[in-house]
C-alpha cells in the first residue's frame, strides 16, 4: 500500500485509535510500516511498542484486541486513525475504557471514568504497566 | 495546572482534537506548555506550529477557532484530548471538515470527504499550506 508518505526519523508516527459508534478516542499509539503491514493483513490493532521497542499487537496478553474498521490518514500523511471494534470494552491498560480517563477541572486532572476491571484480573501478573 | 508530566525532549507532546457532538477527529497537532496555558486561559485551541515555530492560535487567519468543551489526558500523561466546537465546520487547511479525509480501501488511500470550501477563499492567497 502507498504511503504513509512520512514516517518520522525514528521511523514512527501517531496513530488514534477510535472507537465506532460511540466515537471515543481510545488510545494514541505509535506505528511503523511493519505494524500498519500486520494491521491491513490481520484486521487487529499493531503498534510499534517504543517502550519494550518490538511489534505490539494489541490486546495479545489481556485479549482486548482491536478490530479494524477503517484506516484513515491525515492531511500531511503522517498521522494515522484506526476505527476500531475494542473487544472486551477496555483499551486501557488501567483497566478502563479509554486512556483518557482525565479530564482537566479547575486546574486539576481529574479521574472522569471507572475502573472496569483490576488490571491484576486482565494480565495475571502485578504490573500491568508493562501488558497490553 | 498540574501536568502533562511528561513533555517531550522538545517540550511537545501531540493533542488529538474530536469535535464535541459528531465526535469526528479533526486533527492532530502538537502543544507546549505555554499553548496549554493559552488554551486554558482563552478557551480557544492554541498549539504549538513545528513548520513555523511559534505559538498558533488556530484560526488566527481563517476565523475557524476550535472553542474548547473539554481538556483530557490520557494515562502515561503524555497526549492531550481536547474537544471543541469547531467554528465554521472547517478544521483542515484544505478546506475539509477533518484532516482525516483519506482512507485506505483496497490498499489504496482514497479521498473520501469533499472539500467544503476552497483553501483561496479561506486564507485570501495562493498558499493556504502555511495558513491555518
Amino acid at each position: 500500500m502507498a504511503g504513509p508518505h512520512t514516517l518520522g526519523t525514528d521511523g514512527l508516527i501517531p496513530v488514534v485509535t477510535q472507537e465506532t459508534g460511540s466515537g471515543r478516542v481510545l488510545t494514541v499509539a505509535w506505528i511503523n510500516r511493519e505494524a500498519l503491514q500486520q494491521t491491513a493483513a490481520t484486521g487487529e490493532a499493531h503498534y510499534w511498542s517504543r517502550s519494550r521497542k518490538k511489534l505490539w499487537h494489541k490486546g495479545e496478553e489481556s485479549g482486548h484486541v482491536q478490530k479494524v474498521k477503517a484506516v484513515r490518514l491525515d492531511c500531511d500523511a503522517d498521522v494515522l486513525l484506526f476505527e476500531v471494534e475494542q473487544v472486551g470494552g477496555i483499551a486501557c491498560h488501567t483497566g478502563r475504557h479509554s486512556c483518557f480517563f482525565q479530564e482537566l477541572r479547575n486546574g486539576n486532572w481529574v479521574e472522569v471514568d471507572p475502573v472496569l476491571k483490576d488490571p491484576k484480573a486482565i494480565y495475571g501478573k502485578q504490573d500491568g504497566k508493562q501488558a497490553d
